[in-house]
């Protein structure tokens, strides 16, 4: 990895309601072991980027939340709040708009609820960024897959995770476009403008902390001293 | 579920050396908790088909330590053993080999390093298999996904799972064919006969211990009364 010159910016997406969780409060401010999930991820982020600007995406009415729980839980990681859309897209968006960014800056979009990312996977990622443009973290499958009835070949697939880094220009153009649902994940919104993406190995431990079960398994990966 | 009229057997495959964990000891006999995995998954295949024959495929000169760990955890669940093949394709060939089956009868093949399946995905799959002939236990990918190089629709993709269950006389065809290394799993090699695959819910606490992130998820679950 060598030092790049140019800025570096990574969006913690967080806007979810948590409608699949067994719970009121949406699942990235629950905890997991001692600390809630998303003051885990922002902590993992700063560690990783200590030198990126970090803004936060969550609903309006959870400011106030927010940052009660950063001083519960004595978090001071430097960061910025912006305000989560109806989608995901329209809650990145609002993390592009927060920033005063050059076209050759760099961008990393991370999911709030996965706070197992680690630095390994945020300097890959921005170095290929940096390189070709786009570049996001993909796990080969371990299991057998079919698609759309049919049997296809495990090597060829990869589950997305993030982060998923950008040139600024690159991605600012991409959430220039009217939003489209097909638009699941920001590599997929950056391709519909025909740039090339770069898969970077992901890691299967960063999970993204959807369901109960989820909780459950992160719990073992917490246990026994990842985090 | 009805009541079904026909013989049953799970063909439970472990003949697997384990190449993928930081151990010499084959995978499938590794502690989860404090019991070793196969231990546990035979103890959940006869809990959830208690009627069923069942058949443990592991490799031959396992033989004896397999007794002794048998002895060793009181495991008491009636089985046969049936000789590993190089390949999962002739291990699973060599539990079809030692069943006297009717071609209407039914047949389970289960990963033996699965020990979180249950009741309920086995009941479906045979009652499935029943019906229709070939019923594989399947979950929709939470994740974006690339297929290729390209963003898919994941709503069409399915991470496949054990069991896989069907009738004996498909599936002793299937596995009368020449070998081919595109056969990923029982649904790929029946499937290539022309026979469609029913798709019944799996359920993502059904992993497949493969590596020791694995192992640690699965204590999660574990540490939580998941069984």
């Amino acid at each position: 990895m060598q030092c790049s010159s140019y800025r570096k910016a990574v969006i913690i997406v967080a806007g979810g309601v948590g409608r699949r969780m067994n719970s009121d409060l949406p699942k990235q401010y629950l905890l997991l072991g001692e600390r809630p999930v998303l003051i885990r991820t922002l902590e993992m982020v700063h560690e990783s980027v200590p030198q990126a600007h970090i803004v936060l995406v969550i609903a309006e009415d959870m400011f106030g939340y927010w940052r009660e729980l950063c001083k519960e839980y004595a978090c001071e990681v430097p960061h910025v709040l912006a305000k989560a859309g109806t989608e995901r897209f329209f809650s990145v968006k609002a993390g592009l708009d927060s920033l005063d960014f050059s076209d050759e800056d760099l961008v990393a979009v991370h999911d709030g609820v996965r706070c197992f990312a680690d630095k390994r996977m945020f300097d890959d990622c921005f170095f290929n960024a940096e390189r070709y443009g786009a570049a996001i973290c993909a796990c080969r499958s371990v299991e057998s897959v079919r698609y759309d009835g049919k049997s296809i070949d495990r090597d060829k697939l990869f589950s997305v995770q993030t982060p998923q880094c950008f040139k600024y220009g690159i991605l600012r153009a991409a959430y220039n476009q009217e939003y489209n649902s097909s638009f699941t994940d920001d590599a997929s919104c950056v391709e519909s403008l025909g740039t090339m993406i770069t898969i970077v190995e992901g890691n299967r431990k960063n999970i993204k902390l959807t369901t109960p079960l989820d909780f459950l398994m992160a719990k073992g990966l917490l246990d026994a001293g990842e985090n």
